[in-house]
Formats: C-alpha cells, sequence, structure tokens
C-alpha cells in the first residue's frame, strides 16, 4: 500500500514540475485516471449560458450559499475544471498578483506579508473532486480526509510560479488553511513535494477553530498577523471567504472555484 | 432637436418596459442604432478563452487598474455585451439579491437600507459604449457628459424588478453615485422616466468628492449613513470600488461590467 502511495505520488508530482511551457495543458490532465474524453457535451446553449451566468455569481461573491452545483451545470463544471478554461483563469489571476506585487516597495523590515490559503490555491485535489462529480455530491469530509491523508494534491503550477516570485521579492509567505492541524505533517510533506519551500508560517484549524466559519477563522488568524505588526499586502485565495472579513489584505486575488463554497 | 430627444426617449423607454416576459432578449437589442449584424466574428478560441480569463479577472476584482479593454478583446465583449450573456449575467446578480433581501429580517424600524449605485447598475450606459467601442476607446468625460445630459439611458429591467421589489419588502433604497451634482436634475428625470419610483435618497458627488476615488467617496457616504443610524443590508454595484472600502454592507452584489473601471 505504501508502495502504491510513493508511486502515486511520484506520477502527480512529476507532472506537476515535469512541464516547462506554460503554455502546455500539463493540468489538469495527466492526473491518473481513467475518463472518458469523447462523450458529447451533455448541455446545449441556454444550459451553457445559464450556467456560465451561476459560475460567474459565484466568483462575483453573488451566490447565497450552495451545498452541491446545479445538477445541469455538472457536464459544463466538468468541461472548465478538464478543459482549457480553469487553467486559463488560474494563470490570469497570479499573473495579475504579480504585476501587483513587483510593483508594491516594500518596507525593508521583514514586514511585509502574502497570504496564501492551500486547498484550490496551492495545491490541487482535483484528482479528488474528478472522482465526485466537481462538487456534484455533497462534501464528504470522511472521504475527503482520506485524499488529504494521501498527501499527493499536485501543485497549481501558475501558483507555484506567484508564491516563487513573491518569496525572490522579499515578502514573507503566510499559509493560512482551513485543513485541521491534525494534518500538519501530511501538508507539510505535500506542500513540499508539490514544490513549495520556505514559507514563513503556516497556520491550520485548531480544535477551537473548528466551530468558526471560515471568515471568522481567517479573519482572527490575520488580526493576529496585523496585532504582530505585519502588513498584509496581498492576498490570494480562492474562497472569498478567504479574502473578506476583518484585517484584510490591501490587494485580493480570486482564484476560480466553481466546484464548492466555503462560508 | 428636443423634438428628436424626446422621441428617442420614447423608443428606449418603450423597449425598456414594453417586454413583460422576462427571458425575451429585449435588452440592449432594441437600441436605435444600426449595428452591422452579420460581421464573422473576428476572434478564434485563442482569443476567446484569453478575453475570458481576462472579463473573468476584472469580475473578480484581480485585475491590476486598467483605461481601456485590451484590443484584442474588443470583439468579444462587444459579442457579450449585446449578446445573451450580459444580459443573463445580470439577470442571475438580481436574482440571487432577491432571494437574500426575502429573507433578509427587517427592523420594523425603518433603517434597513439597500445601496444602489445608479450607472450600468439602475440604468444603462450601453447606447453611449455601443457607439465608443464598449470600452475600447479610453473614457472622455466631456462626451459622456453630453450622453448623460440627454437623459436617455435605459433602464437595466432585472435591477428595477430587484428596486421594486426591495422596496416592497420594506427597505429604504438609497442611490449613490458618482455622478456629479450637476447632473442631479436629469438624473432624477432620467430614473423616473425609466420607471424608477420613491427612493429615499439619491446622492452625487459635490465639488469636493471630485478629486476622492469613487472607493473613498462611497465609503464615505456609507459612513454617513451608518451613523445616522441606517443598517446596510443589501448593495448593489457593477465596479468594485461600489462595494469595497469601509462600512461595507452585510451582503453585495457585483453586477457585470467589462466595458470601464473605475478605482
Amino acid at each position: 500500500m505504501s508502495a502504491l502511495r510513493i508511486a502515486l505520488f511520484l506520477i502527480l508530482f512529476s507532472f506537476a514540475l515535469a512541464n516547462e511551457n506554460p503554455d502546455a495543458h500539463v493540468f489538469p490532465r495527466p492526473l491518473v485516471i481513467e475518463y472518458p474524453e469523447n462523450i458529447e457535451p451533455r448541455f446545449d446553449d441556454e444550459v451553457r449560458l445559464k450556467c456560465a451566468s451561476w459560475r460567474f455569481a459565484g466568483e462575483a461573491n453573488n451566490l447565497n450559499p450552495w451545498k452541491t452545483i446545479p445538477e445541469e451545470c455538472a457536464g459544463y463544471v466538468k468541461d472548465y475544471m478538464t478543459g482549457k478554461g480553469y487553467e486559463s483563469d488560474l494563470l490570469r489571476a497570479s499573473e495579475e498578483a504579480g504585476v501587483y506585487a513587483q510593483n508594491v516597495e516594500l518596507g525593508g523590515d521583514g514586514k511585509d506579508v502574502w497570504v496564501f490559503d492551500v486547498d484550490e490555491t496551492l495545491i490541487s485535489n482535483l484528482p479528488y473532486y474528478y472522482e465526485h462529480g466537481f462538487g456534484l455530491e455533497v462534501f464528504d469530509s470522511v472521504e475527503f480526509d482520506k485524499w488529504v491523508e494521501k498527501g499527493v494534491a499536485p501543485a497549481i503550477k501558475s501558483s507555484l510560479k506567484l508564491y516563487q516570485d513573491i518569496k525572490r521579492l522579499g515578502f514573507k509567505a503566510f499559509l493560512l488553511t482551513g485543513r485541521s492541524d491534525r494534518h500538519r505533517e501530511v501538508t507539510v510533506e505535500n506542500l513540499k513535494n508539490a514544490g513549495f519551500q520556505d514559507w514563513d508560517k503556516l497556520v491550520l484549524r485548531l480544535p477551537e477553530d473548528h466551530v468558526k466559519s471560515a471568515t471568522t477563522y481567517k479573519s482572527e488568524k490575520r488580526s493576529q498577523m496585523v496585532e504582530e505588526g505585519f502588513r498584509i499586502v496581498g492576498n490570494s485565495g480562492d474562497q472569498w471567504s478567504d479574502l473578506l472579513g476583518s484585517s484584510m489584505s490591501q490587494r485580493s486575488f480570486k482564484l476560480p472555484n466553481p466546484m464548492y463554497f466555503i462560508p
């Protein structure tokens, strides 16, 4: 079982890092999951229009809380996530973040911080959601934890590049995740294997944080950073609950995620 | 000239209100502007993908400040604004706002407020932008003022419905616009002719506000509302500068607008 895990990890890891051409569609195609590529799109123009508006509403934080993607949008979301759209949107978000970061004048006192969320921001759980309807199934924390504990989530390539640029520019990288602190070890291992190095802080949820909404938990943690004298200059996350609340970053970058919603 | 203005207005107004079927594409097709419909799309899949990511980045507030739309996206933005996409996205944003509004428990003291931006939120300047490249030309305040002074901007139908629902539910409707106070009269006339009635406040920019960014100006005005004891429960706007800053609303609804950016 352990050998299988290592093999699976190596396959994913090699794909995550192997291709140096940023235009190649290395993600998420190389995942070691069989998928029938030749199915005809299961939706017409009207459904596509409706689902595009639903996705836009989600990304602009207009949607009321939701637990699963609309059933009629299952094909649309699958196409978006496995086609070129998701990768292209991820790239653009990180490119804009990179341009902003380059133009920030750092204080020179080591207090300028970029906050990164982890799941769907630095590393991708797409292999898991690939097997679970891309958000069509109600979230199953037991099943998802099993996936997390494998520690094989691949890097989001454009985020890895932004992360490396941020570090090179002299920002502190603070990782702020909704993952439980009991997954610290596997998360560290996963992040390192995906190519992330030298973060300055990794904040995970302690038992007392589990009852809080992500917005509250992350706001509290950002407020602590500010109290410690750090300036939160940038923040990358795939959920609005990564970005909104108190002690907000000077600029926030919302990465796409039409698969799930965390309040 | 005056007769022409009245005729133009009547045409626009009748289209804005005439069609009771929400699925009909009454907007913006009926505008009295000749447009060559038969031109082939001037962009391929790669440009479409890139421009879709640019638009997503704008709507998610990821873009760095910009003055014109990317030249390669001129055809893409035109298609979006004049096709079904824009109308569909507008509708979804207001529908979600309506669902939220219906589930808010009002205080019963007349202090619950919904803040609306005006341009591209309640009424549409699409006839103007139709003639000016949909954001491809640098904004020309002299030309735009001429358009504003005509007072013929049509209602955004889905916003008019939301506005009426909001009023019916018992919210106060506060209109907060970046328009100059010297355009108060024509703005009032335009809003009324477009079907908006009985707003509780209409805040326009006074001379001292013109140096401020929209974010600062609107934050100050929202703070005044809060100081006066109002609770800002909802906020609709097509710019993030309508929604972010201080004294933010409990929920915000970002309407689509890929044509221009106001900081």
